[in-house]
């Protein structure tokens, strides 16, 4: 079976990845999210192995010591991290596994995971970018402007990553991921043992 | 507008190029087939700018001196070019340029264009090739071996190419290379100007 790849999707809130994701997820298959490990206790509703997988921070400093993760990060306290061995058995299993992730996790991950596919997503214009997260209402002023700033400082740092998608309609960025999923498959470098046994 | 791409497409004969580019081409627009010039004379029904820009071998000549070929080719004691300058007036109409070529002729285009796309078309099995090749009945069994093994050489001749498409059928080998010019429309060192400017 042919290896799946591991597809890296970042881009600034208000970028509309998760509305893109669910396009693609629901329009082609052969696609699973990555599932992270996290510290943080469990909300009501969420399953562990599917949602997360839950950790006492005992257990994940294991993990980290024994370099079980692609990545890690610290948010309000809790830790959280992409286990290396799920998603090598999920893109083993011919699977495409989706990682959400910032532009440092990302940068992480691809340091960990060189063949990782890393593609941007991005608002198609600011003032496009500016009206999503109006829209949401549930930002103040200064809070928007936060928002805005940590986008631009997310967009300048996509130096490294490998394709950016713009979000002009959910279903045109949905198609261009898909594309992307599809020729990286037929890149030769990872076809050499078709033109080798030939 | 946005650039088009320099498609380079090889592959052995058997392999399907014809069909599956007639797919691509049918199925999607904004493709368009590059030009060679030739000193061979024009055969009945041929159009000069359409089939072939038709020049005389002093012309051709003053092309190569003046190093308006992408790559040019002797064949049968008449010399075919891709003329670089229709190709760029093209990819700057925003058109994705077709060029079917052999290999040796794909790595000079890659040396004189190097954001050219190289793509290689490979028949799915050799049993299918030898199929193929046999269907013709034009072939003696000599002419079938020499075939063979310049289709045998030319795969092993991939290593420099960017993709490897395999022809299980022409459906799916057109829509694989449609989303190979998709995702490279994407690479993010072919969109700075978006991210930068945003």
């Amino acid at each position: 079976m042919k290896k799946g790849l591991l597809v890296v999707i970042s881009g600034p809130s208000g970028a509309g990845k998760g509305t893109v994701l669910k396009r693609l997820t629901k329009k082609h298959d052969g696609f699973a999210y990555s599932v992270s490990v996290t510290t943080r206790a469990p909300r009501p509703g969420e399953e562990d192995g599917k949602h997360y997988f839950f950790k006492t921070k005992a257990q994940f400093d294991e993990m980290v010591t024994r370099g079980e993760f692609l990545e890690t990060a610290e948010v309000y306290g809790n830790f959280y991290g992409t286990p290396k061995a799920y998603v090598e058995k999920l893109t083993a299993d011919g699977l495409n596994v989706i990682l959400e992730i910032d532009t440092v996790g990302a940068l992480n991950v691809k340091r960990a995971f060189p063949e990782a596919v890393l593609i941007f997503i991005m608002p198609p214009t600011r003032a496009e970018l500016t009206r999503r997260l109006t829209q949401r209402q549930t930002e103040t002023e200064e809070q928007l402007k936060i928002r805005l700033g940590s986008a631009l400082s997310e967009i300048a740092k996509t130096g490294s990553y490998d394709y950016v998608v713009v979000n002009d309609t959910p279903e045109a960025a949905a198609s261009k991921i898909h594309a992307i999923v599809v020729a990286e498959a037929c890149r030769a470098d990872k076809n050499r043992q078709i033109t080798e046994n030939f």
